[in-house]
């Protein structure tokens, strides 16, 4: 971070913005690496992206401190405070996307060491999605596109219901053949780490709304329904 | 929260600590109710506990707006500083047990409209130990007890180790008997989620550490054996 070079308040929150930009690139980039991965049995990715992870902690870490130097140095109120806080909770959410996207490749590793199963493909679909959801989100943050983060908040429903068809047909394959229980298992986590990216982007839609228009997001929050909100 | 009877920054400070030991309190009650619920087959408890989670949320958020309010009015330095910082970070993993303890519960909900399997009970046997984790690193807090957190700190690979040996019984147990998959693929989930709240101490320690000595724990966290850091 180039802290000498950044001189005014202003030029300090719009350096926020771009550091929690960048880190959305990364946990974007590590999410679409597992995948990669996971579709063609790729260990060496896989361990390319549970090492990278320490990159996402670290910009993490140093968001951290930004902001917490702003608050410190710079007493903000309304709108400005808004903007920090919501720098601070994106950066918190997107540090959680990255970790989901090394646990998808972690579980890569075990997948590679058993047969292949065809149910892989339904978890390709339900990432691919997901893809679309965090890609949106982070479009609308640097944006400040409100309209777009009502939208992706809405999709998160759909997510959920995949996932739960998703849910049944794993047990289903594992009961037909229950030589896959193992690799099904593992695919069954992956598949609700991904669902679980796929909230996040809804919680960064919430705190986008919140920054840009200083109230929450009206109405329930959409739940699909699956048992397991986790 | 009694804003208007807390005068002194002195004060404050010290109802951030009690509101976090209440948050926390709140949080050791959830997962108690959610582990009785699993126990006794109780899906009126378990309902309880789910329905229990909004409670923790608001204290979340009102600590949130506590914590901002006193970053901008007080301006805090280095203890001070990283007391509220502690206390922010604290809130929102305690945050995210009470969300797991509600899983917990919605998972019973499920499991107790399918017949009974024998796993249950090494689930109870996990969710204990990790009870009593959890106990141990919010008495730590209150008593600012770095010693405690650090001992929390190093079980958290005992918990990982449980985990992992629970989820081979679970495997074995679903090849066995594949009329189980459902309800084991329950108790993996619900384990995975208690596995969880014992990640969450561990963090909790290691921002007791920070707020108490002001540097990071030393070393490498402790991970056992597990692929599946999540």
């Amino acid at each position: 971070m180039t802290e000498h070079t950044v001189k005014s308040y202003d030029e300090e929150l719009a350096h926020l913005t771009n550091i929690i930009a960048r880190m959305g690139g990364m946990a974007e980039a590590q999410f679409a690496a597992a995948v990669q991965a996971l579709t063609r049995r790729d260990s060496d990715l896989a361990a390319r992206v549970v090492a990278g992870d320490a990159r996402v902690d670290e910009l993490e870490q140093e968001i951290q401190s930004f902001t917490v130097r702003l608050l410190a140095l710079r007493q903000p109120v309304a709108s400005d405070l808004r903007h920090i806080v919501a720098a601070l909770k994106i950066s918190s959410e997107l540090e959680r996307v990255a970790d989901y996207a090394a646990n998808v490749a972690k579980r890569t590793l075990v997948l590679n060491q058993l047969p292949a199963v065809k149910p892989v493909s339904a978890v390709q679909h339900l990432a691919r999605i997901v893809q679309e959801i965090l890609k949106d989100i982070l479009d609308a943050y640097i944006e400040r596109d409100v309209e777009k983060a009502i939208r992706v908040w809405n999709r998160d429903e759909e997510v959920d219901d995949m996932y739960t068809g998703l849910f049944r047909e794993l047990i289903t394959y594992m009961m037909e053949d229950p030589r896959t229980i193992t690799a099904c298992t593992h695919l069954m986590f992956m598949a609700k780490n991904i669902e679980r990216i796929g909230d996040h982007a809804t919680n960064i839609a919430e705190t986008l709304h919140f920054l840009v228009v200083g109230s929450p997001l009206q109405g329930a929050r959409p739940k699909g329904n699956t048992v397991e909100a986790e």
